[in-house]
């Protein structure tokens, strides 16, 4: 099979388009042929080795964990899914991806695609939706009428935070540049912050929730926008909990997993017209190298997907 | 370059995947490498030849009239666009069509792509949304608080048309079969009508605008739902004039030609968030026999959208 694949760690030429063999399902497994995929920041930060540490990759390795496709084999004992089911999925990381015609899933981290997208826009939704999701129900578990505060809403993870929020009840307080002020909005946020422009404080103030996906200064600022008891959940790098216990605020930090319980519930809102996603660019699988380069800029508004094959 | 071409009018067996030249772009005209492709009712009616007595088609012909893709060429005195910007269209049904690698079109035909959304989804757009705009913006006028009937409002046609009847401020009636009750209220409808359970009236009374994508008996049966100095719109069959003198209202037929000044409004609509499109079943190029059975079939629930190349 056609498949992207790295022999070492390193820059964007570590990513070679070359065949590979198709792999085989194992017990409890299922083989899905790959439509759409999508690329994500852990994919290259995985492709630096920065996460080398955490998750013991062999050579050749496969990056890209998002991905929605069509079931092509079944092994023993998987039984949640037929072969031509459409199915998408956030694999586990620690294993070959997706940027392969191919790909071999645990059928417990498969969930069926939702119905009214393409596998192109359904394939940008597991790793960021999860991860939004995760973020805001399950660990800051938002309440109507809340402040939430999301950083870089018009990024892959950012735009379906927004979303998420506004279909928990959230007041929503976006940021973003201005370029993207129309977009964000159109996601539903209250109230649109120009990060170039204006301070965050006070602009915003009195927030229940912060949604993290910027780290760094970004992070640091958030803290004193907290309400006493509010919490700040970073998906980029933990909060340093000395920090949080001085504004006497809760610090989070999520690193996800696979979790088709969250893929269903997110295919239910997909088809409900709750949440939609944003793609910002679409390259070609022969085009790897150039859509990591978009995303290590970024610049990205949206999701990046890879188009891999025929439905 | 690959297409699907018919060298006769007849059944699926004259879809035929083959080798056909690359089409030039003469003045005024570009050649789209084409990512997405849609299938329309229309497509099986010309391959059929019920409509060769108006178009004049010329065999071989690539059949196929919607298109998202990347601009690839263009030709002298074009100057709209430039190579690699991301378009869609729906070009002049009279000459050859999008089931194919590469697609000449008048540049007047072009509009930019919707930027939030993928081709694919793109691709399922130009011909249903300028039907729907067309119908309930121009010949119907909708206003804000005017009730809107739409038949077959889960189909590829009607999900666009409630939307943008919603999006200009009606009260919307939707019919559909109760399997699809959830798709068409997640679309905005103010009340909906399971067609196989209930009769239209008198479920449904005093709507000043009927959307007819059905014909035939559903709609003989629509004239009396309409208010006096209603409308009814049909996309399928000339209305007869005597029905709707005898009724006080209007009856309109429309048969859509490109328009890339609507093309660039829905993009819009898209872009906010006032529209989304309906995927209904998706194929590879090659299978397009199975799409047109599928779209035959009158079955299919949104649009039916092809995989034909990669951005």
């Amino acid at each position: 099979m056609r498949a992207v694949r790295m022999h070492d760690y390193g820059g964007i030429d570590v990513l070679r388009v070359e065949d590979a063999p198709v792999p085989e399902p194992a017990a409890g497994e299922v083989r899905v042929r790959v439509v759409g995929a999508a690329v994500n920041p852990v994919d290259w930060k995985i492709r630096r080795g920065y996460l080398r540490q955490d998750i013991p990759h062999r050579f050749p390795l496969v990056p890209g964990w998002d991905v929605s496709g069509v079931v092509d084999a079944v092994g023993e004992q998987a039984t949640r899914f037929k072969v031509g089911d459409a199915v998408y999925s956030r694999p586990d990381i620690a294993r070959d991806g997706t940027y392969a015609e191919f790909v071999v899933i645990r059928e417990t981290e498969l969930a069926a695609k939702p119905r009214t997208i393409s596998h192109i826009e359904a394939a940008s939704l597991p790793l960021a939706g999860i991860t939004a999701y995760q973020a805001l129900v399950d660990i800051a578990q938002v309440q109507p009428g809340q402040r939430v505060l999301v950083h870089a809403a018009a990024g892959g993870v950012g735009s379906l935070a927004v979303q998420i929020a506004k279909a928990r009840g959230a007041q929503v307080i976006g940021t973003a540049s201005g370029a993207n002020r129309a977009l964000v909005e159109s996601l539903g946020v209250d109230q649109f912050v120009d990060y170039r422009r204006e301070a965050l404080a006070p602009a915003v103030r009195e927030v229940d929730v912060v949604f993290d996906t910027l780290g760094g200064d970004v992070q640091e600022a958030s803290w004193a926008l907290l309400k006493p008891g509010g919490v700040l959940v970073s998906v980029v790098n933990p909060p340093p909990q000395k920090r949080a216990q001085a504004h006497g605020v809760r610090g989070e930090f999520l690193f996800i997993g696979p979790n088709a319980t969250v893929l269903a519930e997110l295919a239910r809102m997909v088809e409900a017209g709750r949440l939609r996603p944003v793609i910002g660019a679409e390259f070609a699988l022969r085009d790897i190298a150039r859509a990591h380069e978009l995303s290590e800029s970024g610049r990205a508004r949206g999701k990046i997907v890879l188009y891999v094959g025929t439905p």
